[in-house]
């Protein structure tokens, strides 16, 4: 069987959300590095697996996927039984993680986006942070926290009792937001605060921090 | 067992993508009109099955979810043999309907939605339309449908060779859009406009057109 490769760049939210998916099954992968600055991925043979042109892509075998979120969904279904389970065989539980997943997708990290951009990408690229974006955000982000809140107050993960893809997919979001002035909306919510230490303390997570030199 | 409840408003894709995943499954299902025009979305007792106030949201039995592509997920994953599967079981089948399912969210639906809302909801509402909008999304679009034309040249649906979740969740969109200016863009990719034909056709999106009286 060929190597399971891993196409995609360290500094994105995305490709370590692959990553971490992939250590938290305790799969083997060849982590390949695909150069954003020379828009390697608008260019062949990148092109050929994703048409969109955007970084992670996963070959596994013959098997050839983009978008982040699909290739957890694949790593989960297709290896139920190595690692974390990540989605629950049940059609009860597993409804529950798919509307925190996309509550994840839809609700929190479209905002979460904007303020990463501009409060942790646009700083490494030498650009200038637009507060006013910043501020408009962080209102945005606060009744959505308060939302987490609540549901971490009745029940220990997103999705349900157990830690499920629904978590894994904000991990490197938080971690991000954390390093910034952010980091006080989650300190103001200790639900919140609690499920973000208990989430980047895996060693999944450490792996890919320490891997990636993130 | 309680009836299945689907609550919602047939103006609104997400409502209308559920009642036709339901119909796919030839399943029972009340539906429950939530008058957005109070903001009865935002208020006690729907604010307790969906925090974030935004129809649909589907009661089955005791189970209570919200956002339409978890509901259909559910719906797909739980009624596995019931009408058409919209999910293969084999999970390299599953990843490819996964990987455009994503598309279909994170590519497409993003621009469709602020199409619809200046060329079908804000003329309804009585509005006028921004046309400096239009045109900017008509210009994001064409590159998808680009994407779209190259994938069903290759194979029969998104997802693969059979209808999937994939198709499902663009059928509501692409109803609304060919109702407007945008039909154009379609018209001028021969695979795009047959699978646009196909879709539309099948009787579970004519029931769904009748029912809610679109």
């Amino acid at each position: 069987m060929m190597a399971t490769k891993l196409y995609g760049h360290p500094l994105l939210v995305p490709t370590r959300r692959v990553a971490l998916c992939l250590e938290e099954k305790g799969l083997q992968y060849e982590f390949v590095l695909v150069d954003l600055s020379t828009g390697q991925q608008k260019k062949e043979p990148f092109i050929s697996i994703n048409p969109f042109g955007q970084v992670p892509a996963l070959e596994d075998g013959e098997l050839k996927l983009f978008e982040s979120r699909a290739i957890t969904q694949y790593i989960a279904h297709a290896y139920p039984d190595m690692g974390e389970p990540l989605v629950p065989k049940d059609p009860y539980k597993m409804a529950i993680v798919s509307v925190w997943t996309e509550v994840g997708s839809q609700r929190f990290e479209v905002v979460a986006y904007k303020l990463i951009y501009e409060l942790v990408i646009k700083p490494k690229l030498g650009k200038v942070t637009n507060h006013g974006v910043v501020d408009q955000h962080q209102e945005k982000l606060a009744p959505v926290l308060d939302i987490y809140e609540t549901r971490l107050s009745i029940s220990k993960y997103l999705g349900g009792d157990e830690f499920s893809l629904a978590d894994l997919h904000h991990i490197p979001i938080v971690y991000d937001l954390l390093g910034t002035e952010i980091k006080a909306l989650f300190d103001a919510r200790p639900k919140v605060s609690a499920w973000c230490d208990d989430i980047l303390a895996r060693p999944s997570w450490q792996k890919v921090v320490q891997a990636m030199q993130i």
